[in-house]
Order: C-alpha cells, then structure tokens, then sequence
C-alpha cells in the first residue's frame, strides 16, 4: 500500500497510508445497531472526517483524540464531501515511524506562510509605531503572549481554524489595515493597535492543545471581547504614564469590533479607526471563509455546494 | 400672586411662583425669527419644560442650568404635554430666599422613598450574605461608591431618572430578586449581587453634577457593561482569595444583564441567576416607564397618548 | 439482569430492565435497509429514545405507543445523547407485573411536587382573593376544569411537558406573581387570575391521553390564546353581574400574555399587571427550559452541549 | 367671496366659504408664543387640515370638533401639503344655511360609490351562499350591524378611512375574492364569510360619532381580531345546529387575516382560503393607501412626496 | 409482479414494476460502511425517493440520472414520507418497452392542464392586448421563448416544480391578474404583461433537461430579476417605436415583483400594477405549494406534518 | 458689512455678505400665520440652511434655487446646527459681481481634491489593467460619461454629495480596492473595473443641474444598480470579443455591490473580488459619512449630537 499525499491533494479514489493528528474521536451507533469509530484527522494542508467500520473492538483503544496516528484507509465521498474509510489505525511510535518520514509538523493544519516570517512581519511594524506609550504596550503585549500568538488559530470553526492561523489573520488585517489607514488619514498606529488587540482575549476564550480547541468557562461566560478589554486594562496599567484617553481609545477598538450590538460588541465604532478596524476584520474573516469553502469543495461544475454559513453557493470560476 | 404647588400638583390653569432646579436651558429662534427660551424645571415630584417669550435679552442671564431659581408663570398644554409658561424668573439668593421657604432638597427631581431608608434596607441586605467574599466585596463596592449610589439616578432618561433613582431601581430589584430567588431555588446571594452590580459602570458612564447629567467619554466609547466589569475585577482583585470561579459568575452577570446581544449584552445568560437578573432588571424598569408615563400623561379618557418608546397607549383605568 | 434505577439516574453503562410508559412508536428502514423500532419510554423521573435493532418482527406487536411497558437493554451515547437500545419489550401484564412492582403512577414523567399538594396551595390563594366577582370566577374555572389541570402537561415539548406540569407551572407563577405584585403595589388578585387563566386554552388546544399528547384541530385554527379568551367571555357570562371593566381586563391579560406580537399576542401589555405576567410566564418557562436542559445533559464537563432552542450552553457549575 | 369647490378640487390658490364637518379641533401655542387653532375640515371629498391664527379668543368658541361648520379662507402649501388658513369660521345653523346649500351628507368624507347600491351588492351575494347554515349566519351578522355596516369607516386613519370605507372596503374583497376563489377552486362561500367576518370586531374596537373616530376601552385592550372571534363564536351559538367544523373555519379566518404573527394574527393561515382572504384584505388596503397618496399629493412632477407609511414615493403617471 | 398505478396513487404497501424518468442519482455509503443508491424517479403525476439496497454494484450501471427506466419495487414510509425500495431497474429500450406501454410524456412530472389548452389560454389574452406596441412585444416574447415556456418548470424546489409548470404559473397568474386588474380599474395590459415578463429571467438562470434541473452561471451570478430586466430592453429595442416610458413601466414590473428589498427586488412596487402583480405572484406561488404540500403529506389526521418551508402545519380537511 | 469667510469656517457670530449658489427653496408658513424663505445656500466649502423672516414679499422674487445669489446675513445656533438668517439677498450679476470676486467654482461645493489631478489616477490605474478587453471597455465608460463622472456628487444626500463627489468616491475606492485586492491576491483589474462601474447608473438615477440635484424616472422606477447593469451589458456588446465569462463577473460585480438583498442587491456576492468591493464601497460611504458629520458638528465638547443616520454620536477626539 502506497503512503497518501497531502490530505488536501487527495480525491475521491485515492487509498494509502499517512501519518496524521487526530483531533477528536467519537464511539457511535448506527441506525443497524453496530458500532463504528468517527473520527478527524488532521495534517499540515487539510483536516477531513474520518470512519472506520470493521474491527471496531480493536481499534477502539489503539489511538485518542489528540494523539498523532498511523492510518490506512480510501477516501470516499459522502453528501458531496470527502471522508476517509480507515481500516487499520494506531497511535505513532516515534523513533520507529521517523523512519519512515513522521515529523509532528507535518500531521498539524497550519497556516500556508511559515509563522517565523509572520512574527518577523508583525514585530517589524510595532517597531514602527511612534507614539511611545502605545509602542511600549503593544511590545509587552507580545512578549506576555508570544507563545500562543504564534501558534493558536483565531477560531474554533468560522475562519483561520489551524496553526497559526490567529497569527495569519492579525498580520494580514495589519497589512491591509495599514494602507486603508493611510488612504484615509486615520491613526495607522491606532489601526495597528486595534488589530493586534482585538481578539487578543480568545488567548483565555479558548484552550488549545494537540490540535484540539474548546472554550474555557471565561470563555462562555465572560467571552472574548471582554477579556480582551481586561487584557488591555491590565497591560495598560503596567505601562507607566499611559494616557488615559489612549487607553479608552485602545478599549473601544477592541469593544466594538464586531461592528455592531447584533455581532455581540457593546458599543458601536464612534471613530474612523474603530470602523476601519470592523471593516477590516469582516473582510478578513470573509476572505478566508470564502476561500476555505472553495478550497474544500468536491462539487463539480463552476459553483461549490450551498455554503450554509455564508447562506449562498460561491463561484469557484472557469 | 400666589405660591404654585408641587409640580406633580399643577394642571392647566395653575398660574404663580415658585423655586425650582433648571437643568437645561437654550436659546432658540422660532420661525417669525424672535428669540425666545426653552428650559427645564424641576421640584422633588416632577419636570416640566418651560418656556420664556418676553424680555428674553433681560431674562437670559438672570440663571444658568444648573442653578436654582425663582420663576412665576402658568401652566398650559402644548402637544398634550404640560408646560410652563414663565413671565419671569432669577437665580435664588439663598439668604433672601429662605426666608420664603426656599430648600435646595424640595427642588431636585427625587425618589418618593427616603434615600437612609433604601440605604438601610440594602446594605441589611448585603449583611445577609452567606458567602464571606461575596460579602466583603459587596461592602466594599457600597463604601467605594457610597455618595453616588446613594444620590445618582438609575439612568439620563428612560427610567428611574431622578435623585436617587439608581438607588430606588437596586433596592427594589433586590426586593424582587430575592422571592424570585427563593422560588427558584436560585443563589439568592448571587442575585443579589448582581442587582448591586450590574449598573455599576454607569457611575463612569455617566456623570451627574446639579441635577444635570451626561456621558462621559468613556461613557460613550466603553460603554457601563464594559465598565461593570472592570470594577467587578478590580474590587475582586482587592478581596484576598475571592474564588476565580465567583469572580466569573460575578462577570457573567453584569454582561449578560441585557438578556440579549441585541440589546448590548456581549454574552447571553448561561446560569440561573443569570437569566433572573435580566428578568428582573427588565421588569423594573419597565414598571417604572409604564407608572410614568401614566402619571405625567394629561390626555382625558382611559388610556395615555401614544407613547413612542413602549410603542403603545397605556391604560391609566377607570 | 437486575432491575433499571429511576431513568433519571441511569448513565451510559447501565443495563438492566423496567417498567415504562411508551408514549411514541415508529418502525424506520435504516440507510442499509434493515428495519428497526425507535420508540420513547418514561417513568415518573424522565424521559429517554429507545431503539430495538433485533428481532424486529417479533417485538412489533408487544406494545404500541400509549401502552405500559416491560423492557430489557443498555444504556449508550448516541450524539451526546443517552439512549436505550432495548433486547425485549412487551406491554405490561398488569396483575402478574404489579407482583414484580409494577404501578402506573410510577411510569408517567411527573412533576416533582405531589399534585394534592399544589392544588391545596393554589385553591388557598383563590380563596384569599379579595373581590367577589373574580373570586367566584376563579373557583368556576377551577371546578370546571379540575382534572385537566391537575394532569396536564403545560406544553407539547418547550416546558413543564410532564404530568402535573401545568399545575406546578401555574403555582409556581402564582407564587412569584404575588411577591412581584405586592413589590410593585399592583393588583394582586388580577395577577393571580392571569396566572390562572392564561393558559387555560390549552385544555382544548391540545389533548393528552396516556402520556402523549398532541393538537386538536381548534389547537391548530384557533389556538390558546383565543381559546383562552372565549373560556373567560363564557365562564364571566355565568357569573352575574360580572363587571364589564373587570371582564375586559382578565381578556387582556390572557391575550397579552405573550408579551409582543411576534409571539403571538394579538394585543401587547398595557396595564402594569400585563406587564408583570408576560414576565413572569416568561422566566417560568425560561427557568424550567434551562434547569431540564441542564438535567438531561450527559456531556462532560461545566457546560452543557448546544441548546438549539435557547441558541446557547448553560453553564452547570463546578 | 366666492363658494369654495369641493375639498378635493382645491389647489394652492383658492379662496372662499364653505360647508364642513369638524372631526379635530385644538389650541396650540407657537413657538413665538402666540395661540392659534389648528382643526380638521372634511367634506365629502376630501379632508383638509386648517389653521386659524388671528382673532383665536373670538373664534374658538364658534364651533367644536363633531359640528358642522361654515368657514372661510385661503388654501395654502405647508411642507409639501394643502392647508387651509381659516379667517372666520363658525358653527352651521341648520335652517339658515340650507338655504345657501348646506346638506349634512355633503359634509362627510364618503366612500365614492353610493351606499345603497354597496349594499345591494353585498346582500347579493350573501344570498347566493349555497350552505344553509353559513347564508342564516351571515345574514343574521347583517342584519345585527346594519346600521354600522352601511356607514363606518373601516379604520382610524391608514385605509378606507371615510363614511362608507367599511362597506366600500369589504365589497371590493367581495368581489376580488369571489374570482380569486373560483381561479384556485377554493371554497368560495368560506371567503365571502371571511370577508364580511374579518374585521367585524371593528365595530366594537372603534367608536365613531359625527365623523370623528377613536378606539373604545375593548379595542385597546381585547383588539378587533379578537373581538371578531367573539362575533363568530356568538353569532354561531345562535344559528340552530351550526356545524362545529365550519365555526372553527371562520374563526380560524377571522384570526389569521393578518397574514403573520408579526402583524397581529395570534395564528397563520392554515387553510388555502385564509391564504386568499389575507392577501386580498393587504392588497386591497394597499391598493386604497396608493391611490389615496397618489390623489392627496401636491407635489409636482410625477411621483408623489416621500410616503412615510410606504416607506417610498409613488408613480403618478405622465 | 404486477404494475405500479400512478405514483400518485401509491400507498405504503404498494409494489410492483413501472416505467419512470430518474431525474437525480447517487451513490452513497451508509453508517454501516455499506453502499446503497439513492434516486429520484417521477411519473407524469408525482415524484418519489428512491433507495437500492441489493446488487448496488450490478445496478449501478444499469441506469443514469435524466434516463427513462423500468424500475421494481415496494413502497414504505420513511420519516412520514413515502420512498420506493427498489429491488430491480435498468433504462428503458424504447422499442421493446413501448410494448409494454412505455411513453415518454408518461414519465414527465408535469402540469394537470394539457399545455396546448394552456397556450392557447395565454395567447388569446395577448391577442387582446389594446396596446400595439406592448401586443408586439409580448407576441416576440412567446414566439421567441414559445419551447421553453411550453415547457419549463417555474422553479427548482419551492412551486410549480414540474413540465409546464412555467406555463401553468404565468397562466393561472394571467387569470387572476385580470380579474383583479378590473376590480381596482388598473391597467389589464400592463398587468398581463407584468405576468408574462416577471420570470421571464428563469429561462437563463435556470437550464432544463430530460427532468433535472439546476442554475446557470448567469443564474447564479446575475439572477432571474436582472437577467429579466435585460430580456425586457433588448426585446423592446427590437420594437420599433416602443415608447421609453412604456418600457420603463416594464422594467418596474420585473425589477419589483418580489415585493420587498428582502426577497430580492432592487426597487419596490411604486404603481398599482406592480402591487397587484407583486400580491398575485406571491399568492399564485402559495397556494401551488400548500396544496402539492396537502397532496404529498402521509400523515394520517387532519394536518400535514409539519412543513419547513411555511413554518407551519396546514389544514387537509375532514 | 465685511465679506463672510468660506462658510466651513463660519460660526455662531458671523455676519457679513458672500456669493453662493442656491440648490433649493420654499416659501412656508410659520405657526404664527407670518410667511418666511427657507433655503439652501452652499459655496465650495460647504453648505448651510438660510432663512429670511422680514420683508419676504420683496426678497422672494430677487431668486430661485439653481442660482447663483449675493446673500448678506448672520449665522445663529438652531437645534445644534449653524443657520444663516438672511436679511437681504438677489441673484447674481455677472458682469458687475465679478468685480466684486464672484467666480462660479468658488460657490459650488465641491471635493477637497482638485479634478483634474483626481481623473488623471483614474485613467493612470485603468491604463495600467491588463486584459485587453476590460481595459478598452473601462476607457470607453470614461470616455461616454468623462463630463459626468467629473462632475458629479456620488448621491442626493448620504456620503460625497457635492460636485466632484462620485469621482472621488470612485479614485478613493480604486486606492484602497488596489490594495485589498494585492493583499489576498485578488484580481485587482476586476476590483477597479468593479470601482468604476458599480455606481455608473446613477448617471441615470440622478439629475443634477446648477448643484440641484434630484431622482429620474428611471432612477425611482429602475433604480441604479438595474441601470448599471444594462450600460454594462451595453457597452460590452459594443467591444468586439468581450467574453461572456468577463460581461458576467462584471454584471455580478455591480449587482451584488450593496453586499446583501436588505441592501438592494438582488445578488449577493459569490467571488472573492464582488466581497472586497461590497466592503470597500461601505467603508469609503461610511468613512465620508462620519468625517462629514464630524466637520459639521456645532457641539461643544468631545462627541458630535446624536447623528440619526448612523445611530450614534461620534468621536471627535480632544
């Protein structure tokens, strides 16, 4: 049996081996009464569910959700999207499966541009900032999270749900932010600030690890974008002779970046810089929603299947 | 020419003087191109908007808002509302004028209830709380904000917008919310605390000095939800091991006091209390506009005018 | 096999067997088109979905829905779900199983209180209403329709859809409505008589027999809430001299009860105990809906799954 | 000076005397401070708001809303609508002014086609009913309303708001419905009962006294749609054997003619005649609004001014 | 085995052999790893799911979507709605089935009226058109669209999805429309032309062929309204003389079909026409979903299950 | 009397003479019965409500809107926003005014930007696209409109309506469009080409003449994004081998660009390119929108009064 390609390279006739994360494993019923394992499995191009149908028993105990896994299987399709029969599953062995080419950063879906170069990006434009305070804040700001702004997703599910994909999303909102900014005449500084703040509280939203993500309990019952608001309170106040009318600027940004009280912000933007900063998150957030369901589309024809997110089919052209 | 009674007291033909609180005041064009001036006026039992027609240059710097004054005039009706008509008026010489019967406490808008006697009634109340944190930060929140809450009203407008109004809308709701409580089984002390704060970002969202009131800067951009939430966390952080478990519940309610997204609140109530709060909060304050508007109604019949905000005519009975 | 506890108390390994009410039934070809039975038992405690995947043809003609029951099976998760995949049915024996333990009372979804007991305190709070008229109306409605409402479920599915839940929904309301009323100073017995007769159009919306339930056609072209209505119109027509003032204020509490148009109330709330019982129906049917929601769910962890319904996770506590 | 034309003839220049009804009258005080009268005039044509600003002390006394006046003045333009300023006005003394023309029926707003010949019409096609039971019940509604049928308004202000709009109002769904029924080969009795049903309770919502109109206590707090079930249900009990299944139909019919819960039915259409009865009862009060905004408009070119209730101008024509 | 009776007529414990047209197929694998084909077949009077759970792999060659087949097999009931379980189906041989009484048309789910009838009906109104420049147009419209009017469903899914149905639509809407058009005394010809233009757009955004069904680029791109728009400038350009303000008539009555911005038109109904046209289009739409949703529904009593789409359940009727 | 500054650096105390255009003009009524001028009177810097109360016979005749006029007056506060009351104003006399300064351009309200230099980016970036097809279609849409789409507001009132407006709206969009386009590798000649054409019907929606401006028949009937499409479909078919694929991406483009049906577009976005344009025009609309109501704004301190249209006080900073 030949090793299949990238999950994302695979079609409806491929069979094969890979090496993979598996993010989550569910014991389910059918309506026949026997037993089958659903699962996802993950590698650094594409995630795709997975079954596995006979010798359930003893496949059963042989992996876990958020253990990398060796896997054999024929992907087919079902209601018009792709899905992987596995029949022989288990957990990897490292030194062994090494040699036949396992590396732990192939088997997580990540974010297409390499991260080191994001952060490079990223910290090149605070480095630019002029106001000195708001300079300062925003160094510690990645100083206190680098860790998890390297590595989270910015989602659970809508958009940017792989490594480094928060990452992938603050850099291109302060590409794209930073030339609105200055199409406009805004505060490009204050742009800058609100893209690497707002969503600065999903780092306690939400708990990742080996792939897997949730919500945290201030996850529920605070959410993001209050704690993102306490997140910049508490920086600001480390960061001595902060401007108070800064700081409030800075907490609006955040607050209402959603754009509206439907989308869950409080307050609505009352700047140029708090609407560009909507403006620029949405389009962001749309952008790689749309892409994403061009990308993992298995429909023939010019158009995917009716996306029931976005509530529409999308052109995926000649 | 003799005393007016109380404002609650006045009809359409009451005609004479009076000391009052203005709490607004304009110059205005009309359309023949006269100037005249439009104010409000208020006693202990209720505003009224007046207005002055003649020997408007003598009379307008006679009294600023925000001052007390002496003004003689007659009630009429314009558009179904009552205003005053003044002929005119002067700020209070506080000597002179006492000699009359002039009391700064008979002339600002208040609660009919004794503000000592709600103080009382709360802070037995928060003496009653089982949880010794829970406790100690409910008696730091009122000793914090002791002046204000007691003298504040619960809002610019729409309800409780009276000296003492803040205090009236939590003492009552702690009314409530402890049967309802107690009917649910709910953690009345939860409740509790949640009716002392979840308004409590509006002693920054707002400020009130005179009988007049506004919103602050951070007022508009951060919004009293938001800011409920940092004093709910900075007074926690003050409370040697208050529990991050009811830190959040504590959160959880202030945010989600709205009920819903659309009406401001970022998260939703996801507990018990949660969802009593909001109730409660709600139907307080929806008694409180529906008792107004019947009182300061001065249509005949059986039912108010439209009124704009409820979307409805109310029925003042037989 | 030893005997099923309460299902209430059942968990995702117990086997064992019972005695049920099967209040639904349907024979369903599964996607590999074997036949199987899925059916709904409960006992006084909850609810739950069976299937029976063997022996199809044998089992078909034990039992219908509306049937006691005897069953055999284990207990597993299907979709976060708990189900019961049943080995042997049969309808219940009714001498020979009553020697095994067998009593109806003890296989029909009920309210936890005793009935006897809210009927006592529910007739002790119409005995306390003050005005002639309404008293006698009330004891009218309460005669008229004494075994339905001591039985009835309050809905088909939202809330209080058990034994006895129409009842304990109308205590319950009756208890917080008189502390809310007596909060506000409204009128107590009009609250009480809302409480009581808003949802008195269910005895002929729906009909419920051996534990299911169901439309009548004037359930389905008329609905509650005009039903209610004539129910009033008519019982107020045999009570002489029933003031007409009096009359046309219990229609508007029954018609008004939902609190908006949007859901359903042809006219919206116009006096203050209008007002209170919109809220209150409200947070009763709110607090019953969250507390089985939090009940019934088997998911690990502080939160509940997804509650479509209420568009949420509720939180349950640590 | 000369006789005013018809209301509906005049334009921005016409001068002169005239007979009218008064159906609104009140004092306002201007914003220069000065009283003037501002009162509805209605012939049969047309209904015109009137000023009257010199001589008010003089004038006010002459007449009252509910009386027939003689008046004279000048039409003007005033934000984009005719009105009349009024130099002299008093109230109509029969016997002296039938001499110079005056005529009550010549004074009140009327529904374009003659009564009589409506009437006839409608009792026409009441006796063509082919049920027994329906045609007794019909003409038993008939003959207890006659007298309001024949001459109401059909409602306060949006549509059909004249002497004989009521009539003209169900006489034209009469007949659209008659052949949308007989396109869909629906029950076309049950349409013609709904028709003549659906707004009965109309005559109980509204009062309506020398061309004035306003809503009764009932219609604030019970509603027409549910004072017209009350209608049915009466009517029916009365007609000897009445079916059970056909009551519920009419009821059903008379509270689903709004369409949508939105706009006030407590039920949907269920029936395909309550789906022809409600799109025939809003085209109909769309097509009366249109044509009513297309004759009152005085702006020039071929759309009409801004229609707030439309929310959009209107096509005159070339 | 004997013959299927009409699809129509069948009933849960119908079998036997019949010849139909498969208008959609797909192969799928069940919960329990096993594969199955699901497939739509319509005779002239109704269309049924289909499922193939034996020999997959022998009958999957045997036949394709948009072939003819003779196909073997029971009805049952699925969810409440009935599908057929076949056993046995290949394509049809023309010449050896029309033996047997194979016919093309047989197989076509298609209008209840014959289309020549139709056609005719339709043609005789244009015929009558008083103007010379709107009858010119209308005939180049049928004369250039004449096979795909003949033919064509209304829509895809939501009403009057079958061969004629097109047809069926804008004659059934012709009918209604005049009667409606002289009860308000509008403009028949522009109503009847508003009828015959409004979807004339579906005959690009949609394609056709041999039962199936689906969008175009330029369906899904541009979309029925706008690509009606520039069927309606093009073909008037082409009629020499057609005046500028006719035409734009036109195009209001395509663009504003839809009634409101929500469902999709651009700009809203501003003549009595395009209201009427508006009202009997949605109507026409309604009625032809709740009686295909009466017709199709399984359940036993008086109402439909539940219907999606209407948000609702519908009266069948005793 | 001095000559008045540009009247964007008007305030409260001014007083003098100038030259302006007059776009608008009444005669009404005021509630005293005493007739005044309301008008429009703007220069190149902005525009300002007049008002004339005395001698208004003698005045009234002096001009009319479209004109250019020599007002004298005062600027007074009314309702929070700055009015001219004018106390002698005429019509412009070329010859002899022109001594006194009087210059054409300098009394049109006009874009910050000069023209030239605007439409000179404009045809520098479509010189720059690289299809040849979309290239010659972009020039000849310059080319058929260069004298409107130099000269004319974006809109009747909402973002850019002064002269020069629709051009800058569009050389702004095109700047910030060519950004977001690189940035998600988009197709950037669509985004411009999507720029320029997504508002082109409103040369066809809009009249607009000595800086009045107004809606067209087709505007009110067709609407602009209708009329954008046919000159679309236009003036492709007018270039020889223009693909069908390009015409409809275009045509999606200008349909699609409000972004959802609420907003008018009967399509909603399907490619990449139709996303980042709907949000760039919003953007550029909204950005004006806030900037204006900032610059217009007469309150004191930090937050504009209440602005209507966006629901909102805005920011104005300290």
């Amino acid at each position: 049996m030949s090793r299949l390609p990238r999950l994302a390279a695979i079609t409806a006739d491929t069979a094969g081996w890979g090496f993979f994360l598996c993010t989550a494993k569910e014991l389910r019923v059918s309506r026949s009464g026997s037993e089958f394992l659903i699962f996802t499995l993950q590698d650094i191009s594409a995630q795709i569910t997975a079954k596995l149908f006979d010798e359930v028993t003893r496949f059963q105990g042989e992996f876990e959700a958020g253990e990398f896994v060796r896997a054999e299987g024929a992907a087919t399709v079902y209601n018009g999207q792709l899905q992987l029969v596995v029949s022989s599953i288990r957990r990897v062995n490292p030194e062994q499966d090494r040699l036949e080419g396992f590396r732990e950063e192939d088997c997580v879906l990540s974010a297409l541009r390499p991260i080191d170069e994001m952060w490079t990006e990223l910290t090149d434009r605070v480095r630019a900032v002029a106001d000195n305070h708001l300079r300062v804040l925003l160094f510690r700001i990645l100083a206190d999270h680098e860790a998890q702004l390297r590595e989270w997703p910015a989602a659970q599910v809508i958009h940017h749900a792989y490594r480094g994909g928060f990452l992938e999303h603050i850099v291109k909102m302060a590409e794209v932010g930073a030339s609105v900014a200055k199409a406009y005449g805004a505060n490009a500084d204050l742009v800058l600030a609100g893209v690497i703040l707002h969503d600065i509280g999903k780092l306690q939203e939400l708990w990742y690890e080996g792939g897997a993500i949730g919500y945290t309990r201030e996850g529920n019952l605070v959410g993001h974008i209050a704690l993102g608001l306490l997140v910049v309170r508490e920086t600001a106040s480390g960061v001595s002779g902060f401007p108070l009318e800064l700081r409030t600027q800075l907490e609006h940004l955040v607050l209402s970046h959603h754009g509206s009280r439907e989308h869950g912000s409080p307050v609505e933007p009352k700047t140029i810089e708090a609407f560009i900063l909507a403006a620029v998150d949405e389009l962001d957030a749309r952008v790689n929603q749309v892409r994403r369901a061009i990308r993992e589309d298995a429909a023939e024809g010019e158009f995917t299947t009716w996306n029931r997110r976005l509530g529409r089919v999308l052109y995926k052209g000649t």
